[in-house]
């Protein structure tokens, strides 16, 4: 495998290239610029080393990124994708250097079109910006992943991101229909086009949904848009335990006949993390555990029937208090403390492994079950939060202040993955594998499919230079 | 490329070697019986030469089929895997000889999961089973094939069918959320899980929908139930022209704020030949074009007033007559004309081709446009209908009764061919490449693109033996 691994050093020569072909401003070599593009969201803490880029470029166009393949391909450096930085699983670490591109310059929508109900844009706008043009036109756009006011539509795509309304509308990935690419060559192809059907060829473009940039590099993306439901309800209900909130969970389709738009979980710990970082009371805050459930509809009498129905149901199973946001305020106020956990556990701790597991939904209770055991086990503590309603689960495990910390952690990563695998669970369900967690992949895929990705990715990449050393053990 | 396409021949050997792994009624070199499995449903007529395998099996089970693979790949031997043989593009053809590989045997549903809503089947279940299946426990599966009385869930899968509800559900590869493979090497693994949710690594479940079985033989599926809408109403709207029908189409789910499930299409002579082969009066049997309309609901109210509201701009948009179905004999009334078509032009005819057209759906009107000028231009005739609802519109263009027929119909393609390239449009919906197709791929995906696909292929299949000489044109 070495010789997959072996890349140039970019040299003067290279870096005039690089200059001449996006411009001497889209070409940065500055220390401190390079440092903040060299990482995501994963904790520094998490890596003995650091990884470091020797350059970053801002392409402002599908030329300037051919451009930079280009030189990339005949130069044999390697290059790593990289759209707002706001990733969980280090897949925008720069593991041999080489060129960062970072796509905030690539950052307007081209087009929406009212009459295919489609929206195009480039990598580089912000998710959030694409859900407020649609609305802006009573569309939705339907991925909604819970970094979505920070991060880029183009990283959503490459990492498949899940996030909040998954249960009813699928991921990032089931919103595309179609990718400009640029392939590690420096080739321009389209995957798929403007239409709802296509077998012409393989589906490329649900390959590179989720590829984690290693496959090729998205420069436009062509996305599904649909009438925007007209009213909707979230439910904030507080339970007095986790097992009783989460054991409701799977009835709430099953006993309404209804598919929420989300079903979020919250902690009695992660609630608390959100106060203190916060510094005020949050909803539902005294509760050992709550669920965010948003119901949607288009005709305001029935929501109401069934968000009545859905919260009786809950006290049946335990709810002691349901609090109903139908005003843009009460809603922004309970989806605040499901969506500051992330931010105020970054903000309060700096050793931690955040947790992506994924079981069968109606293993949501057993899996938080076994979250809280064998963590408690190994004297570690843990927050648990999520979205429950399709199985996905981020278990924040804390790091003690003791120094051997890693091997603590991995220690309580394996009995947790165990466990998971027993459970037809697996390792990540929206963050990615990237660089963190490359090493588990052996535990979750056998020998058959782990050969398959790396013949897949150099099928791509016969240079092995988009991104490489992600996704699995390439034994380098 | 020569090397890449060299088989042996079945030796007795080989056959004694297939006969003891899957037992000797699974084996068969009836000469009757291999002509009927070297086919689908793509006329004869459409090739100068007939393609034949060298034997047929019919493994019961995962391991057969693996058995079969390692044999297969020990001795260099083709394997053609076959569903139901309702293909319309020719997948199934033995084009290197070889093994015929029939799932007939492989039929039973393994499990209905109503606390994870999921079905999981063998690949040689016919579709409407699983439907119906679902439907008893008050689930709904959302592929919808117009085949689906015949076909089975492992070809669906294989060729992404489509179908009528596309539009609402997405065609048959959105259903699924995992599969059983054997690789051609025999290998067994598993593709996704039972999981609503997996990004732990490549998308493979998606890349073997649609991928025609030249990757992988899908062994056992995973797919994805959801809760039946309690109502449904069907309407059909006869317009006096294809223009006025064609471009209603649009206008409902941007008027209406609904997505229906169905918008189905049948121009005026493919009513004419359902009433012919049926020798009956269809409903609208007179009108110019219909279109079939399918709309659901939880609420018998509002999906009154929905329809009503649909038929009352119908008619705005020149409809003269709507009829409601909302009845079982209704339904299948309105229903059966539009499953009947492909049939009937079966049964009427033996020369022609069945074009799976796809283009954006505001650009629906202006396709049949075209489809109706280039080909009286040509002085032929073409019988059209289809899926208007997702931009996907089945063709037929007949043959003229001169011995240059073959000739004139692929010049007639390749003018449509040029029209759709220009609007966007792509060769295959629903169909798949198959055999069929193959040669006009060039048209529509760039070389990068092409070549893409045939390294993904051999990255799957580095000996070529699985379904070897479908998709691309491989220069053999």
């Amino acid at each position: 495998m070495s010789d997959l691994f072996s890349y140039n050093k970019i040299t003067e020569k290279i870096l005039a290239e690089l200059k001449e072909a996006l411009g001497a401003n889209n070409v940065s070599t500055d220390e401190e610029k390079i440092e903040t593009y060299s990482h995501d969201e994963v904790p520094e803490s998490a890596y003995d080393k650091k990884y470091i880029a020797e350059a970053v470029v801002f392409p402002e166009s599908t030329e300037a990124v051919s451009a930079v393949m280009k030189i990339a391909h005949r130069n044999r450096i390697s290059v790593t994708p990289r759209g707002a930085g706001t990733g969980l699983s280090s897949g925008a670490l720069p593991a041999y250097g080489g060129i960062v591109m970072s796509f905030e310059k690539m950052n307007k929508i081209l087009e929406l079109d009212e009459e295919n109900l489609t929206i195009t844009t480039e990598p580089g706008v912000v998710t959030a910006e694409i859900s407020r043009m649609a609305s802006a036109h009573g569309l939705l756009y339907a991925g909604d992943p819970c970094s979505g006011d920070a991060s880029f539509i183009g990283g959503n795509i490459a990492e498949n991101a899940g996030g909040n309304k998954v249960i009813k509308y699928g991921a990032t990935g089931a919103q595309v229909l179609a990718l400009e690419v640029v392939l590690p060559d420096g080739s321009v192809t389209w995957f798929g086009g403007k239409r709802r059907k296509d077998v012409t060829g393989f589906d490329f473009v649900h390959l590179m949904a989720g590829s984690e940039g290693i496959l090729g590099i998205i420069t436009k993306a062509v996305l599904k848009l649909m009438p925007n439901p007209r009213f909707s309800v979230d439910l904030l209900a507080a339970f007095p335990d986790v097992k009783s909130a989460i054991d409701f969970v799977p009835r709430i389709v099953i006993e309404c006949g209804v598919i929420p738009a989300s079903i979020e979980f919250i902690d009695r710990k992660a609630l608390a993390v959100v106060a203190k970082y916060l510094n005020t009371e949050v909803p539902a805050g005294d509760a050992g555990a709550a669920l965010v459930i948003q119901l949607e509809g288009n005709d305001e009498a029935i929501l109401e029937e069934e968000y009545e129905k859905a919260g009786i149901l809950s006290q049946k199973h335990g709810a002691y208090e349901v609090y109903v946001a139908d005003t843009r305020t009460t809603k922004d106020r309970v989806w605040q403390t499901r969506k500051t956990v992330p931010e105020a556990i970054a903000a309060l701790y700096s050793r931690y492994t955040k947790e992506d597991l994924v079981v069968p939904t109606s293993l949501v209770p057993e899996l938080v079950k076994i979250l809280n055991e064998k963590t408690a086990e190994d004297g570690l503590d843990c927050i648990t939060y999520g979205h429950a309603g399709d199985g996905n689960m981020h278990c924040t495990i804390l790091a003690p202040d003791t120094p051997d910390w890693h091997e603590r952690l991995h220690k309580a990563q394996m009995r947790i993955y165990n466990e998971l695998i027993k459970m037809g669970g697996t390792l990540s369900g929206e963050h990615g594998i990237g660089f963190k967690r490359k090493d588990f992949m052996k535990y979750f895929l056998d020998e058959a499919q782990i050969e398959l990705i790396k013949r897949v990715k150099l099928a791509f990449d016969p240079q092995n230079i988009l991104n490489p050393g992600k996704l699995v053990d390439w034994g380098e």
